[in-house]
């Protein structure tokens, strides 16, 4: 029998992140005076620590052995061929994937959570805030916080708050403390309450009441924790692609095509920077990002400058932006109801070195159901996205008669999430479409910023 | 850094079951006319080539390569030192366990519900039926039949059924059909919900429901499959076993201690067995099954020949048994809750190879809060009952200043029981004593069955 799953052992582990920012040159953030941000600016939120990372231009940033010995909990994670998807496909691709629902939160957020709760704790600090829409990063955090003895908060959107209970058990299995938001823990948080005591909060409000929290402790031991979006949070995943690059080559094998479901793009970014390093290098293949067409950030929205906060607190960040009023349909996918995209990612689509993706929600849940009845496992909605594009592809790939090998990050199991295929087995699902007015509010939204300068690194 | 998991590469992955019916000789089950059970008895329940599985003494059976090809999407399990609990607990004992939640249902039960699958499908049947308690049992075939192209369908205790309806979500998606029992769709259900409309269920309801279901389908191609008590179910957990045992060899251990938790008991001898082959023949080492104080089988009811189901309609089976009228308090871990343990588990005890601890519910669950801020991956209820003896051992050793050698299974995930865990937090969990009139009542209830012989294997 051929090998079905390639492990690598502990000390064939990755001891490097590899750093995009050392490769490709982007436009900064600029804050409330239109000037670039400075490092100092962003320190009442963030450890100066995280933040030198978060603008380092080094290739290579080695992963502290405090973060080893907590990421070995559960990586290196596998690289699975999916056989008996292919098999079902007729297809003379080969298709494999790492399988990051083997973390105890169930996704790759804690391959981020546990550095920088690390972080934190090395600069001093004791408590961590953050926000959480489907649950996912306030769970990963929670954990993380365990593992190095930090109090974590964690605010979470109350309408997944009072649908996802067992979100909740996680944090607080974990220790974690978490609150449905709006809260009444913050000045935002009752401001909201007051104007609006029934609204569902969403993850704009609760960012807003993460950082309040954070930079309103007069201790100065408290900071506030993202997870997604910034440069170090995706710096931390890149060892997904990093042990995938060494597993394939284990087996002899190198991508055509890789492939990642893309929310704020840290998932995205962590299965394939490590190719767009190659593929800015001279390597030919294909790197695409998939997002739900609910909301086509990086397929329908314009590359600008735009806040990453519904409320504006945040710097002005250069990416793709449905601009930060924009309230995304309800699809189950959670983790991918973003107005934004990633300053990297949204720069690579924007000159074309990756190509996007959007796709539909039944499409998403048909593509996960085949994947949970022939490979076993069954997918977190925001994964289903990516086995959509995947699916397409060895279609296409049969139709071609080509031999084509995809690789593809399956972000995270859905058993937390399994409501949601109940909907879709019910038939109460269905497909939402981007509505062309929401895209002349958003281009009318972002008139009036600054327009980020076409870079191009290759 | 020492290595926190030994994996093994799929090539090392354990090609034969080891029986321990080769090792040990056993009281036979006993028909209606008090006779030992013949196996074309059996035939309508169950295939033949289960049955010839059943009642075989080969020491060493080969597991069939498309049952491997199966199983080889999540075994080889990794086997993970618990360094972060044994700092918590201060202990010279070194920690390790087996990693069952890596299935796709996040338990060890698709260890045998891939050969159940298997060897129906090879034998002709198309379609299985079975009950289900907390769902465990029923989503790791529909699971398994997903794998063979069978049809499924589980009887669900109602009450789980109606709490726990992330349970039925997954066996959906893997194809399986799970109806509430007792339901309409049989004899035996109906006659009960005349009786009685709002019966939350029972598991031996539900377990007549689901052969009834299976020997009255005229067409011959359904069988009934049962998750644990039986021969042929034990011996395909053995895998468990033979595959810590190579990875402790890897890294020049062997277990002092041996700890599985148990409710019919297949979980306790897939990690156990291949270890009592050990002390069989002369190897010195402590193995403990670990049952709820308040369904003490192994630690308070008689070695007696008495039913598996409520209805009375299986073979009589000699084990220890509360009596099959018991039923046992509510507690959280719904895989422990049954009135019996499996004949060779039994016998075991009987002769004292192997010895029974009890665990009290707060004790379960206050250790698995502890594994779970450790080690990071919330336990099942079930996991909780093994992890409290662990936890006892491990400060054993402390007092005793030995450095021990400490082996369990960790069964699954908690993922799906996080309810449990949230009435935990809120004081809602309680412990329940063993009542002493139903030690009597079940004294009394098996006194006029035939009573085993004692047999001495060492």
């Amino acid at each position: 029998m051929d090998v079905k799953k390639v492990f690598l052992s502990e000390d064939e582990m990755p001891r490097q992140w590899y750093n995009i920012l050392a490769d490709i040159k982007m436009n900064p953030p600029l804050g409330p005076d239109g000037n670039p941000v400075q490092p100092d600016q962003l320190a009442p939120v963030f450890p100066m620590n995280l933040i030198e990372q978060e603008v380092s231009s080094e290739r290579w940033i080695d992963i502290p052995e405090d973060v080893l010995r907590v990421l070995r909990i559960w990586r290196p994670a596998p690289l699975i061929r999916a056989f008996e998807l292919e098999k079902a496909l007729d297809t003379p691709a080969r298709i494999y994937y790492k399988y990051e629902g083997v973390s105890p939160p169930g996704s790759h957020k804690p391959n981020t959570a546990v550095p920088q709760a690390y972080y934190n704790k090395v600069f001093g600090i004791k408590h961590l805030t953050t926000e959480t829409g489907a649950g996912q990063w306030g769970s990963a955090l929670s954990f993380a916080c365990s593992q190095y003895g930090l109090e974590c908060k964690v605010f979470m959107v109350r309408v997944s708050f009072d649908q996802k209970p067992y979100r909740k058990s996680m944090m607080t299995a974990w220790g974690g403390k978490c609150v449905a938001s709006p809260s009444t823990e913050t000045k935002a948080g009752r401001d909201v309450l007051e104007r609006n005591p029934d609204t569902p909060g969403s993850l704009g409000i609760a960012i807003s009441e993460a950082v309040e929290a954070a930079v309103s402790d007069q201790s100065g031991q408290t900071r506030y924790s993202l997870g997604s979006v910034l440069n170090h949070v995706l710096l931390h995943q890149t060892i997904i692609g990093l042990e995938a690059k060494k597993q394939l080559e284990k087996i002899g094998e190198y991508p055509d095509i890789v492939i990642g479901c893309a929310g704020g793009g840290s998932n995205f970014a962590g299965i394939a920077y490590p190719f767009v390093y190659d593929k800015i290098n001279g390597k030919e293949l294909e790197i695409y990002p998939v997002e739900p067409a609910a909301c086509p950030t990086l397929t329908c929205a314009p590359f600008a400058y735009d806040h990453g906060d519904m409320a504006g607190y945040t710097p002005l960040l250069p990416m793709h932006s449905l601009g930060h009023t924009f309230v995304p349909a309800p699809i189950h996918a959670g983790g991918l109801r973003y107005h934004g995209k990633a300053p990297s990612v949204s720069q690579l689509v924007a000159e074309g070195i990756i190509e996007p993706k959007a796709v539909k929600q039944l499409a998403a849940f048909e593509a996960g159901v085949l994947c949970a009845k022939t490979e076993g496992t069954i997918p977190a909605p925001e994964t289903n996205h990516a086995l959509a594009c995947v699916v397409d592809e060895a279609r296409k790939a049969k139709e071609e008669g080509k031999e084509k090998v995809i690789l593809f990050n399956w972000s995270g199991h859905g058993l937390i999430d399994l409501g949601s295929y109940d909907k879709y087995f019910a038939g109460e699902l269905h497909n939402f479409d981007f509505d062309e007015e929401d895209r002349e509010k958003c281009c009318k939204l972002l008139e009036d910023y600054p327009k980020p300068q076409l870079i191009k690194n290759r």
